[in-house]
């Protein structure tokens, strides 16, 4: 209540519960046939036994949607959390009622101002998800605050009785505001038609999946979260690349892989100039760049022989690496400037089709100080805008993380997607080229978000 | 000499430089061969012509060894640079000189207050490490610092043309200080000797060695850094293993070593309790940690009846996961108390060896503030060395990284090992369960560092 009202949604809100009373200013009525009116949709926090009794309430409201927060049934593994569910289904489908959960944190909806719990709430975007998790629901939602990840529309479905992945999916698929779809799932009642309806949405939209519960300890976890039985990742794995969808082991993957579908909406191709060294420690960097590149599926071809010379002739011949990856950290000796010319030289190169530049906040502040930190991440920004390259800045932590966090957030603001680790931006980046190269369908019309 | 005299290194210091003058107090002494008395060490930023020059003048005073920071050797692939590099090692024989470098940053040395460029300067500790790169050296020192990684001596060796990894590994393995040794390496002169002295220095010590330039990018960005040639990843990969080193691919997974190493001086053991939700949203998050933990090698095995049952009655029966991984999320509702006796029950569980807990900073902050989430830390510090069982911490970063640092630094200097994701610490766990079981000689007296 607190929270949908804090963030600013419009729609008018009832509060309802036995006990009566005050919720500040709106009055808690003792039963939810006594709102006026139509109810569109109702969240449900009573305790599981009242479940039922509730559904009776919402049917004879003429209710569309229930979602319950209310956990205590299947994932316990018991036979009586089985057989209310069930219930809970039969009196659903007499009440022309859908069902989000049981066991779940529900919708969640920037552009309606419909936040997840403790108000979090980021900008409306084009990303949509579906989690059978409410943590990792809301996980995507604060890592999409911090890494510039906007969504239209995203979901948490807990046991998923009723409405099902399959459902979720579609309804994606189908939302205009909707451009990539990402799927944390841990099972699903109906193998086919989630196989099924995976296919026919990926043909339409770039999606990505997560499947939680691959090991057996993971599985049996499964089961006790959302009531999910296992079924072997060797099946999954098969069904999702089988299906065309980009599939994910882990949360920093499934934001990557978001990150980049968001911000570049097409395959960019797979020959990187990587360029290290902004100020200083460009050597080992380079040399572990280039691993991390090629280790992911990139190719890092040599600069021409042209963009070599002139780089030599602007930074000098020693301690620089001018092939690719490029150390063009000589160009500390002769200011920024120069380092912006060699970095224009090297994006301008036609050998690559996109680049990936490592900054080092931690190296760079002591060196070029505040204003310095600031104009290179500006010319960054001008840079890429100008050059219509695809550009990736790779900024890893380190000691300054205040300031760490200062340049990413302007990076991101300035539409540069931002990366932690070399490997974790070539990763992103191929499966970006893999979905697009496989025939993936979005329209180039539609290939830079709208708020951009 | 800035760095050098800051950091509050107590031995005599010369300036040496044709222009003369003075730096602060000091007079520039126009040549080496007038500085008073015996030289030990020479750290050079001349330019490369006049190295040979300098060698003869090193000779004259009869010092014993000499850094090179001077570049623009054999890394720029020219037969001028590669005969200048052979000019100085024969000098450096007659001499009786041992050469650093060239083309590096040289030695670090907490305990004599030796720092890196920029007045880098940690504890004294007892990690190890040689690198032939100057920027990879700097990292693991500036990471050191960060993730309470202690040093007893680094060294940054560049080209290798005289003193290569074969000496430095060698060194380390007699050093009485060291008790871990991590190598950062791109190439070498002499396989075979160096094959042999990675055998004999694993056998005395844990070893973890991260080869750079496995790809073609890599190998051709380490020809241009240090003069390294390129052989085959799979060779490295061969020799290492069949040495007995821990093999790992890049810095991050490096630092994770050096620190598990440097903590938990023996093989733990594969059986790992994993707990989740120390406040909220350790549904997924336990799916996830089963997953991660079993996919890099650790075995999860379900909570003994006793500990699940007490679980049970201590946390109510809705809405946690009780086998293992465990999600004592529930104890949100009953205090700071049943938390603690909940992770208590977990961790005296005899059928784990080691336990991961994934404590997450963005979502206990709202739910126990800033006091709740020091006393919950307080209590892990403690648990862990009354328990003795070794306990890890995952910690991953999110939106109050003010915060995450604080309870990292406190974790960290109460002895507990602190991770940025599960898949790293179970990664972590593994190398140290697999060096132990093949028979690594560490003995159990010096299971911990010295100063903890």
């Amino acid at each position: 209540m607190e929270d949908l009202r804090t963030a600013g949604y419009q729609g008018a809100i009832y509060p309802v519960g036995t006990s009566g009373g005050r919720l500040g200013d709106l009055e808690i009525l003792p039963s939810l046939r006594l709102i006026p009116g139509e109810v569109d949709y109702v969240i449900v926090a009573v305790p599981r036994q009242s479940a039922l009794d509730l559904l009776d309430d919402c049917a004879a409201k003429n209710v569309k949607a229930v979602h319950f927060f209310t956990a205590g049934f299947s994932e316990m593994d018991t036979r009586q959390g089985r057989k209310l569910e069930q219930q809970m289904v039969e009196k659903a489908r007499r009440g022309n009622m859908r069902l989000i959960g049981p066991n779940c944190i529900g919708a969640y909806c920037p552009e309606h101002r419909i936040p997840f719990l403790m108000g979090i709430l980021g900008e409306s975007g084009s990303v949509g998800f579906l989690s059978q998790s409410g943590g990792i629901a809301t996980k995507l939602a604060t890592i999409g605050i911090a890494r510039h990840i906007n969504y239209s529309k995203g979901v948490s479905f807990g046991n998923g009785i009723d409405l099902d992945a399959s459902d979720f999916l579609q309804y994606l698929a189908a939302d205009p505001k909707t451009r990539v779809i990402a799927a944390y799932l841990e099972g699903t009642r109906d193998g086919a038609r989630l196989f099924d309806t995976l296919k026919k949405v990926a043909r339409a939209k770039p999606l990505v999946v997560w499947k939680g519960g691959r090991t057996e300890a993971g599985a049996q976890a499964a089961l006790s979260h959302t009531g999910s039985l296992a079924s072997s990742p060797a099946i999954w794995s098969g069904m999702l690349k089988q299906a065309g969808a980009i599939e994910v082991h882990d949360l920093e993957e499934l934001t990557d892989a978001l990150l980049i579908f968001q911000q570049i909406g097409r395959g960019p191709g797979t020959r990187a100039a990587v360029i290290g060294g902004l100020a200083d420690g460009g050597g080992g960097n380079s040399v572990a760049a280039g691993d991390a590149c090629v280790e992911n599926g990139l190719e890092v071809p040599p600069l021409s022989f042209e963009t070599k010379q002139k780089l030599g002739q602007l930074l000098g011949e020693v301690g620089g690496i001018f092939s690719n990856p490029v150390d063009v950290s000589q160009a500390q000796f002769r200011g920024l400037a120069t380092l912006f010319q060699a970095i224009d030289l090297i994006v301008r190169d036609t050998v690559s089709d996109i680049v990936l530049i490592q900054e080092d906040v931690e190296i760079l502040l002591p060196i070029y100080s505040q204003k310095g930190l600031e104009e290179i991440n500006g010319f960054l920004i001008e840079l890429a805008g100008r050059q219509g390259k695809p550009t990736i800045v790779v900024l890893p932590s380190g000691s300054v993380e205040t300031e760490r966090l200062q340049v990413e957030q302007k990076l991101l603001a300035g539409s540069i997607p931002v990366f932690y680790s070399m490997e974790r931006a070539a990763r992103a980046i191929c499966g970006l080229n893999r979905y697009y190269s496989a025939g993936g369908r979005m329209k180039p019309s539609s290939s830079r978000p709208a708020q951009m």
